[in-house]
């Protein structure tokens, strides 16, 4: 395997955020020129696939300003300082829900756009869930929705779901019920 | 359905560069409150799935300075400037791993960090590949790995495949192959 590390000769800082921080780094590439990498550095976040007891994937609706637009999404929310993911994960539910759960499981955790941020994306599933009280962050409005999975394929066929990771979650829950299919046949 | 649109009341610009432009909007809340948001602009993306005539996953291998490691991803690439998604994806592909296409179909596009950029990327997918030249962009260092369906599988188990696009890929081309294999039951 080649060695493909590019070493930071000069770093600089250029914004700190509430929520990111951007930088410019002066690289040294493989071949021994240089060049120069916008880093944009971020704390994590979580995301939750939550299904009820009726079989409905639990999403919320949200305005996104960087897209100036709402999306319908899983719930998700970044990690607060030294939280435990898993617990940013059932305050996030909570908050942005209602729901309630003792029970999440690790799902996997994959990174959104290695391009230029190194944010990471820690999913959890549930299936267990209670009502909680929802009280979100005071400048977050969000709207519950829920959805069956055939609906939830046709919204991503349409473009009407359309991000990373609550695709991922469909994907996810079709295929574990196509593998509980299979064991029941 | 409620109305959650955040208006920008003042935009500051932190940064223009290469490959994103920095922004914190002062937004006013659906309560009236008022809010920060760091909006990080980028031009999007494109991403390739190619499987080969041996029905291997093309993958490629490079150093993400954003992670300060090495990462394993389906090749992709920023849009430039007045470029057709489809054609950036094709030219992507040949600079990346040596395969031409002259045959790619749209998959989807999606997300990637909605809570704080606006980058999406547009996936493609091909199985008609032809050997090509490799000319990858002179900042640009990455190594071709093909990988079997299964293979790529365990690599998302053991969290060695964990960026979104390519775990995204990997889903798509095994519900293809199992809704192939349904038809042909």
């Amino acid at each position: 395997m080649m060695n493909f590390n590019e070493k930071t000769l000069h770093k600089e800082s250029i914004y700190e955020g509430r929520i990111v921080d951007v930088s410019v780094h002066d690289v040294e590439l493989p071949n021994g020129k240089t060049s120069k990498r916008e880093i944009i550095n971020h704390p994590g976040a979580v995301a939750i696939i939550a299904v009820t007891s009726e079989n409905k994937i639990v999403m919320v609706r949200q305005f996104r300003k960087a897209l100036e637009k709402e999306l319908l999404e899983i719930p998700a929310g970044k990690l607060e300082e030294n939280e435990e993911p898993e617990n940013s994960a059932a305050r996030e539910l909570e908050e942005e829900t209602g729901y309630k759960t003792n029970q999440l499981t690790k799902v996997t955790s994959f990174y959104t756009s290695p391009g230029f941020a190194d944010e990471i994306i820690h999913v959890y599933e549930t299936d267990q869930l209670f009502e909680g009280v929802t009280y979100t962050d005071e400048d977050e409005f969000v709207e519950l929705v829920e959805v069956t999975l055939d609906e939830a394929e046709s919204l991503i066929k349409e473009e009407k779901i359309h991000d990373a990771k609550t695709i991922f979650a469909v994907h996810h829950i079709k295929q574990q019920r196509a593998q509980a299919n299979l064991k029941n046949d």
